[in-house]
């Protein structure tokens, strides 16, 4: 797995030392399928309503752990974006006159490369869920799902 | 830190085997201050508008990762649930007749315990935030902030 990549730094954007050494750990538990193949073309960010149908894979160790998730119309999903660089402070997207804040943005690009999207579930059967809403490669590592209460998109 | 404890299983539920190595890592990047200080105290889930003020404390190193975030009226955090254990996939939180999936809940207890709440932003002065709408222990270890624009409790 990369941790970071070489992309160039852009106009007005700052790079920080990163700590020398981590402080907790994770597992994938699962991965996610999408339609898209190359970061240009995943949306930047995912349409919980009208976006394509998606597929989630839970490992069969952690199966048992969607009992009871069909009730929910919407779940919270995390996942690992991990083709981002992670020392970035000041990030510059649309190579714009200034750079923002990366805790002001949701960019990939970020300390702890921990992605979240709200999603609609269409159906689950065994450890697959479909579900739409998500906005990341085909792929991409799965680190939770959650039963969503709040407001949603 | 404690990875694990060995909290007892309530009826019902189930524990599983981990997996034998961890597939990614995680850096705190400051402290979230809160007024709860032993785990039964704890809110089950976080009021934006009518919880406690809050602080959240990011760490000097990524402090230029602020820039720009006092125009948002509502943040997105993910914090590391550090007292729980990581093994279980059935829950039983109220000592029910059965237990809940892991994954159609938002307990603590999960594979990867990073939680999340939607805060309302109150103050920023430096590297820390005044928040309302979070729900863990006083001194949890933070691991990202985003801008909020979906739709918000």
């Amino acid at each position: 797995m990369t941790e970071t990549c070489a992309d160039a730094l852009r106009p007005h954007e700052l790079a920080v030392e990163p700590p020398d050494r981590f402080d907790a750990q994770l597992w994938f538990i699962g991965r996610i399928y999408t339609p898209w193949t190359r970061r240009g073309d995943c949306p930047r960010r995912g349409d919980a309503q009208n976006g394509p149908e998606c597929r989630i894979v839970l490992d069969e160790r952690w199966a048992a752990g969607l009992t009871g998730i069909g009730k929910h119309d919407h779940l919270q999903i995390l996942y690992w974006m991990d083709r981002a660089r992670r020392d970035l402070v000041l990030q510059n997207p649309a190579f714009g006159d200034s750079a923002t804040g990366t805790f002001a943005l949701r960019s990939p690009v970020r300390p702890n490369p921990v992605a979240s999207s709200i999603v609609r579930l269409l159906a689950v059967e065994g450890p697959v869920l479909a579900v739409r809403g998500l906005d990341c490669l085909d792929g991409t590592p799965l680190i939770d799902i959650k039963a969503e209460f709040g407001a949603v998109p």
